[in-house]
């Protein structure tokens, strides 16, 4: 995604706490008192504009969700769909995925979507993918026994490397399509990027991966 | 494939002994009495008219071959290949797949080769499909601890079927493409059907899947 350089970005974000934690690593181990409730909590690791997030609080009010964004010219959009949608079971968290568990502890998160992640293309960067091993332990170490990685993408290369690296780790496909869109799946909950990617003829490759308990 | 009767196959098969092994219970744990060498043996199962496992065998003068074909009015026109190419190092059995454990014995297989199986589309047919669980353990048991599967399709329901179920043994998924005639794979060789459908522009998957000893 292309990036524009947005002073005022902080400060919006400052100034909607409700809606953006500003300091998650005060709820590790204690998410149920952010959200006032003992509701299994799905995360989406780089969740860009915010649709998937929110349209999946929407479909599911009895899952608390939380969506993470790095960069703070894009996050501000998802900000805005929340403040739009006054959602009780939706927060941002505005902080590098590769520090998860600074945030988060083992069984904290029930559920780790992955959607359309940034593929990192060069063999040298491979480390940087959202599947590569060290991810893929560090969301391990955030969920129950037996957790799931719900992951979606158009890139092939990524998808190709991301069953290797799931198999790899030694964790089970459950679910598997090469062809999402024409298939009978249902309850798909597209992003911003599926919708455009999707209308050119683009494949949607989808996949459940559970860990191994 | 559709299949024509032809009542004069099982003569011509009986008059080839030298390609189309008689009693193949014979030489279970005793291959390279067959092949006169100690080379290790790759096997195909479902080899159709035989152009893949004849290739092969010509590209790879230092393995032997086996291609296992069920009908007869097929594996003739593989065993015409064989009379063709006069190779020392490949041949066919006309037996029944679900019974290689009668053949083969552990370690006798160095690999085995799946091309274009039957998909079985049915779900009541799973159990058919040749990467089903029970085929898979019949592979393990006539190879040695960490012995490897290699397939390929442009069936994409069968590919995600196997993935899953491939995933499901336990077994590491070692080489993976979703669009095999346009990744930097080499040494394709393809067989009847890849040549008809891939110039389509039918996708073909491959994958090679390792069982961990």
């Amino acid at each position: 995604m292309r990036l524009r350089h947005k002073p005022w970005a902080r400060e919006k974000i400052e100034a909607h706490p409700q809606y953006i934690v500003p300091t998650p690593e005060d709820y590790q181990g204690n998410w149920k008192e952010v959200f006032n409730n003992n509701n299994p909590l799905y995360i989406e690791v780089g969740t860009g504009k915010g649709q998937f997030v929110t349209e999946m609080a929407k479909a599911h009010p009895d899952i608390n969700f939380i969506g993470i964004e790095l960069y703070e010219s894009v996050i501000i959009t998802a900000l805005d769909r929340l403040i739009e949608a006054e959602l009780p079971n939706v927060k941002l968290l505005n902080v590098d995925a590769r520090n998860l568990s600074q945030y988060f502890t083992k069984g904290d998160v029930s559920r780790v979507y992955l959607n359309f992640s940034d593929p990192w293309p060069k063999t040298r960067h491979e480390k940087r993918r959202l599947t590569y091993q060290t991810f893929l332990k560090m969301y391990e170490d955030i969920m129950p026994d037996g957790g799931e990685i719900h992951f979606k993408t158009d890139n092939q290369g990524l998808f190709e490397f991301s069953l290797k690296s799931f198999s790899a780790y030694g964790m089970l496909l459950t679910f598997l399509s090469l062809d999402l869109h024409n298939s009978d799946f249902e309850g798909n909950i597209m992003t911003e990027y599926e919708e455009k990617f999707s209308a050119k003829g683009q494949r949607i490759y989808r996949v459940e991966a559970k860990y191994r308990s």
